[in-house]
């Protein structure tokens, strides 16, 4: 570590992000944010340090485990949060006079998991938790699915079905077969999750580990394979149908369980099928997550987007607009004694609404102006010489295909407009 | 601290941002973003946990004292960034040669300071920076001095204007009253800068009780009142002036030191008069810094904005929109039998880019719905009961003014459009 000093270095499991991955997690960002206002969900950030009472022994040691935390200079020992809905339910406890119940909130903030490097897991990562706190209702799980829907739609994906479930249904299955210990269900609840990346077989190996006796597993899986959506799946269906969400994208899932033991109702987990890349957002109802953390005795329901994964599914499959920057052109300067002019047309095209790079040197060559446009994937070149000046007029290099045209300066906004509309998608 | 277990609570010097304060700082940072976009610069962020060896001993004990640091469950020594040029610096000296230089970046992040509490800091703050890295000409200072001032336009701030300095100059007087040294020089700019908060007679008083003659400060206070620009003062403001910055938002002021030692070219600082709250973006070129904190040796300018202040600012002078919410109407439900024309109406409105709230619980009382939407400030109630749904209409209630209107379905999305560009601002 000593000659960490000469070299610098970013910690494992943190990330540094240049534009290109900036831009596409902003856009991602962006794009979210608006559905989430549109439905009339407001913002909300905690702060990145918390008492460390407040987060700690609240999902067990293994989760206590990976939280970063220390003694601050006034002795105080402080945690950074693991995750959104801890630091929430403290919020909801200091302000629940304050707050106008039912509560539909967004939260979009870093987390902090020391999760074991080797797992390529991020110890840094973007939450962006989407609840409504406050409503035992079905509709309001219902909202949730729809902004889930909508969200993956207005994202681009195409291929995408949000499987459903109730918590309340395994527990009636796994009455069925005698097991009606809380211990035991969630234990069993936990087992059935890894349907999804498991065969059946081995699924059914491990419970029979679990001194399930085995005509009891092959019970258990038939009574789930013949189960029926409950009164509050029915409604939640209705609703999504209601609010024009296509069947496919929906589908009944018994067998969907969600690993976290304080789901008490439906629960959801949206999957892209192509690009294929499993789960990309989870959630479900926590009806008494919410006092057990510490917060006022409300219900609650709500989704998690996996934000890293969606940026990665979009840069992957192309779904989203890669261009290397915003910036639409990039005005040249010909000669000191031409500054005055280009700066002119930089304060122009940016009053007019297009990103405008003004070459920050006006002794550099014009050849070496050039190629930092193109380096940085800028469209367009404005170049302004003598002759140009002379004119009333601007040279516009479009840089992909190396044409060039000379315009009256009156008429390079509405030239860029449309050229850049053209090139670009956004 | 016991009794924190029964009463959650918030760190000192830290904050929860509820809607109405979160929908303020997203407007301002959303404001800038766009302005600072329009201009070509380009997003970064980096982590919010560095290797300690990263951010200690760039700025002094002082500063090290305020860094939040730690050791990790791994044994690293690690630390939350006190600024965010510490890690740039990293970031350009790993990234140097996958950056194209110049390099315009903007970065908007949280950064942690261990400030006594008494002096009513915050030790969590956003530190909003825009930096140009990798040229030495005074276009550049001019482009951070112009971002500037149009993003304070932007922001809505009127009677502002931006103090011009250049460490240069400082260097030169003190040189004409024979101090040379690094250290007196810097010593004694640290005291000129007082004269901001200070009466010139105590700024004196100071300079005399730091070992300098009576004759020589009054000879200094004579020469900096009678300084000029220098060339690359003049450079600037001819820039500003093409660039069409009226000339009432710039002034010379010889005055002007900037605490901070590193400032090696020209200074700025933007002052707010109306609203009288000082001093709310600060910089200047800083051509040694990068490589003295660990980056390549590369010259660099710009300007960090307060964002807190700019909010507090805003808020205060009624400057910004503060509606309570984006929310234009909630769709409420007249009761079980007609949910679904109720979703079906609130996903109309949604998809029409309306933000619509839907009450979250169909068994819920008009009267009560109608209170919600009033706490929350939603200007708009729709109520859809069977008579409006056998007539193919929607009752819009104006919250405001207690008046409604029967509308066909059709057309309450103009109304709405129209309605709520008048009732709100944004």
């Amino acid at each position: 570590m000593s000659s960490l000093k000469n070299k610098p270095q970013t910690l494992k499991g943190f990330r540094d992000f240049l534009p290109e991955e900036m831009r596409i997690r902003n856009a991602v960002v962006t794009k979210i944010k608006e559905v989430f206002e549109s439905f009339g969900f407001e913002p909300l950030e905690t702060p990145s340090l918390e008492y460390a009472d407040t987060l700690l022994g609240k999902y067990g040691e293994e989760a206590d485990r990976l939280v970063y935390k220390f003694k601050d200079r006034g002795g105080r020992e402080v945690a950074m949060p693991y995750d959104l809905t801890v630091p929430t339910a403290k919020l909801l406890a200091i302000y629940q006079n304050k707050i106008n119940f039912p509560f539909k909130r967004y939260q979009i903030q870093r987390v902090w998991r020391a999760e074991k490097p080797q797992k390529g897991r991020l110890r840094e990562f973007l939450q962006c938790d989407v609840d409504i706190f406050g409503s035992m209702s079905p509709l309001a799980d219902a909202e949730i699915i729809i902004i889930t829907a909508v969200s993956l739609q207005k994202l681009g994906f195409k291929d995408f079905y949000i499987k459903l479930n109730n918590r309340q249904i395994l527990f009636d299955l796994l009455k069925q077969i005698n097991i009606t210990k809380e211990e035991e269900t969630l234990s069993v609840i936990r087992i059935i999750d890894k349907l999804e990346k498991k065969p059946k077989v081995e699924v059914e190996k491990e419970l029979i580990q679990k001194k399930l006796e085995k005509e009891k597993v092959e019970k258990l899986f038939e009574i789930i394979n013949a189960a029926s959506p409950n009164q509050s799946l029915t409604e939640i269906f209705s609703a999504c149908e209601a609010a024009g969400i296509e069947k496919k994208f929906l589908r009944f899932d018994p067998t969907l369980a969600r690993g976290l033991d304080y789901y008490s109702g439906p629960i959801f987990e949206a999957v892209v099928e192509k690009p294929k890349i499993g789960s990309i957002a989870g959630g479900g109802r926590y009806d008494f997550l919410i006092k057990k953390l510490g917060g006022p005795d409300i219900p609650a329901t709500g989704i998690s987007f996996g934000i890293e994964r969606i940026c990665e599914a979009l840069i992957e499959n192309k779904l989203i607009e890669t261009a290397k920057t915003k910036t639409k052109v990039l005005v040249t300067i010909f000669s000191p004694e031409t500054l005055g002019e280009s700066i002119s047309l930089a304060s122009k095209l940016r009053s007019s609404g297009i990103c405008t790079d003004l070459y920050p040197d006006p002794e550099a060559k014009l050849d070496k102006q050039l190629k930092y446009a193109d380096r940085k994937g800028i469209p367009y070149c404005a170049i302004l010489g003598p002759e140009e000046i002379a004119a009333g007029k601007v040279t516009l290099k479009n840089m992909k295909t190396g044409e060039q045209k000379s315009l009256p300066v009156g008429e390079i906004t509405k030239e860029l407009k449309n050229g850049g509309t053209k090139e670009l998608k956004n």
